[in-house]
């Protein structure tokens, strides 16, 4: 670090080198070249951009930026930086160039969850071992703060369980279909439309974003390293209107929930639509916006609400994350390296401990249920709640509404398997995970 | 900082001298007496409890504690301390202790909100002097991570406002009356029973607490030095079970409500009972629960929901604190100055920009409206919506309830007044701001 001549005090600059300036990373650019002397006074140093990588210099994009700060050489950029800011994704040459950086004692700040969910941990010893700061407001839910209160603000406390509303996308269309009755393909064209999901939705409507921030949240509230290879994934692509009337019917809501659970001596880690009641506060999380919901032993319900996309919120993150990292700098402080000393073991989905709403058709409705509640009986999963409506699909006949106690995964669902070979069983309608409901 | 011979390699050990053995006093102590191996783990540091100053070493507590421990002299246990955990509230002693740790060196951490309300400054300047932490996540809505998110997280943002349900209290009594139709004191002999309310309630109900909370929060939000004189302040005690049901026919909730915002070149601290549109995501905060809802140039609209007291709660914040001091001194790091820099003025409440919903109590339905609306057009308020109905007190007669667009205060507050003096109005029957509704 040098210090700059231009300020009364001698405040020390420090060099900023940004990779990557589309949507966040304009925006990053944008309020470091317009907002240098507030960050400053914030910061207590001066934050000067001293490169921007990108591949195609004379792109047009959404802030103008001084031409000779643009260059295609990402190296350069990192070697001429004190500080790096990643904003380019993928996994290479991006990871390559974030352990560049790391290796010589130049802090990061990064949104890449891809990158992290897969190589946090070896990013994590890069960094501990040259004793630079590696930050991802960015990463997990946008704008929201949870990287830091989970890493901080709980390092005193247990967390049992957090379910998150991590991916605005799906959080919109499963909104539409819950508020306006649309069908998923219709909810999907109409996000497409107002520009909250990509062209190819395949990772926001699969759940692979999602599992990814999964995997990183996951690895700071239970203090060990997850990758996005430990989270069971079920995207949205399969619920229909009728699942989603269904719920609303029952008092509520599917939503595409991220969860973590302290699960025996391990930790299970899934992503899947789930039904919530409607009464929970994560039900009233609306449109794109992202929410996570955490339990602790001793802070009890916590929830962290806010946009979880678009330039501008990550944008916003990353630059608290910037100017954290440069007090933390001036201050003559080492980064926190990650403490994964729990080293929990992922848990199966099959040992996970889950509730199924299961709803099943059947031929005949005075001898059904009791076939029914003698294959729960059989495997050991209690009923919770039943209820029998007639059949939308056939009229005349009956359709069971179950939900069941929580129980092992694996018996939850060889008790389903079970229920299809009964012959009063025409079909297995829909088999659902209820949450934040017990 | 010693080091401890009882770890594998040389974990440096942390004296811990704690102020205070209360409700949440002892959690701390418990916690660092059975968790020391994990807090060790977390933080790099061997968190050592070294003593406990407190009134009466007999008292019963809630946790036991090793009586070699316990004394009452605080000096003692802050000059033997390398941390010192302020948990005894009040002004003095208290200030001049924590001043005696600061001046020390040594990082303070304290949940104490009418302390930092009063003389902040004065112990931020005494940190920043000898290069000391002071934390105080606690002092702001309990559990609920906000005090670092708004220092940390949105160090690069703009803060425009914040509106915070910051005492439980009130928010119980207030959700009782408005879900049970309760008339104000039996909501609070409710809540004095199930121990939500003190025997006197005064700084609760009065708003106090909220105000002390607002000026500690927009201190940081706004890069300025706030005190609790700078916050205008109205409890609840006036606000009746017809208010809350005239609220909620007209689809608000009324809520206490600590709001900080920008206004003009100042900011405007406020704490009073207010109308929200109860769609408004604060308007799900329930019981004794907590929320800040913030809203920044960049992140977008924020929401940070919690519980805001109780003894595992609070204590989790300032074992969050600890953790994360212990971690900084173990990496090197002084603690983050308050960067009061934007030094924006208190703005009084005269100039705030707020909005009324006015009800209007009228002997004549038919000439009422044309009149009133006169004195509106004469004071340049305009109004957003107006709404007829017949007068619960007079059958037969009319009550007007209007609400006005944002103006300025004195203004929409002389205009009350001017309504007050027509011979057409009978009585104000109430003037309750709106908030989260434009």
């Amino acid at each position: 670090m040098n210090t700059s001549p231009a300020t009364d005090r001698e405040t020390p600059v420090l060099k900023v080198g940004l990779l990557g300036a589309g949507t966040v990373g304009s925006q990053v650019a944008r309020v470091l070249l317009n907002h240098a002397h507030e960050l400053a006074l914030r910061s207590g140093v001066c934050l000067e951009l001293s490169g921007v990588a990108v591949r195609n210099p004379q792109a047009p994009r959404d802030t103008e930026l001084p031409a000779q700060l643009l260059t295609t050489d990402a190296d350069a950029v990192i070697d001429a930086a004190d500080v790096v800011v990643e904003l380019t994704g993928g996994i290479e040459p991006t990871r390559t160039r974030v352990l560049r950086a790391l290796n010589a004692g130049k802090s990061v700040i990064t949104g890449n969850k891809a990158l992290l969910a897969e190589h946090g941990r070896e990013l994590h010893d890069a960094a501990a071992a040259s004793g630079a700061q590696l930050s991802y407001e960015a990463a997990v839910a946008g704008a929201i703060p949870i990287v830091r209160p989970m890493r901080d603000s709980l390092a005193g406390d247990r967390v049992n369980r957090f379910l998150g509303i991590m991916n605005g996308t799906t959080n919109f269309i499963l909104d539409q279909m819950d508020t306006t009755g649309a069908a998923f393909d219709d909810a999907l064209a109409q996000a497409q439309e107002l520009g909250y999901a990509e062209a190819d939705p395949t990772a926001d409507v699969e759940g692979h974003d999602a599992a990814a921030k999964a995997a990183v949240l996951a690895s700071l509230a239970f203090h060990s390293t997850y990758t996005i290879a430990d989270v069971h994934c079920v995207g949205i692509t399969g619920i229909t209107a009728q699942d989603v009337a269904a719920a609303r019917e029952a008092g509520y809501v599917i939503k595409l929930l991220s969860v973590g659970e302290r699960c025996g001596d391990g930790v299970n880690l899934r992503v899947n639509p789930v039904m919530i009641p409607r009464d929970h506060v994560l039900a009233g999380v609306h449109g794109a916006y992202n929410a996570v919901f955490v339990e602790a032993a001793n802070a009890g319900s916590l929830m962290f609400y806010g946009q979880g996309a678009g330039g501008h919120p990550t944008a916003s993150a990353v630059l608290g994350d910037l100017v954290s990292a440069a007090r933390a700098i001036a201050l003559g402080a080492q980064g926190i390296p990650l403490d994964a000393y729990a080293a929990l073991p992922a848990v199966s989905m099959d040992d996970a401990t889950t509730r199924l709403s299961i709803t099943v058709a059947v031929t005949d409705r005075l001898g059904a249920l009791a076939q029914l509640a003698q294959v729960f009986a059989d495997h050991g999963v209690s009923i919770s709640t039943m209820l029998q409506i007639e059949d939308p699909d056939a009229p005349g006949m009956s359709q069971l509404r179950l939900v069941t106690h929580s129980g092992r995964h694996a018996s939850l669902m060889a008790t389903v398997a079970a229920l299809r070979e009964l012959d009063v069983v025409r079909d297995i309608v829909s088999v659902t995970p209820v949450e934040a409901g017990e």
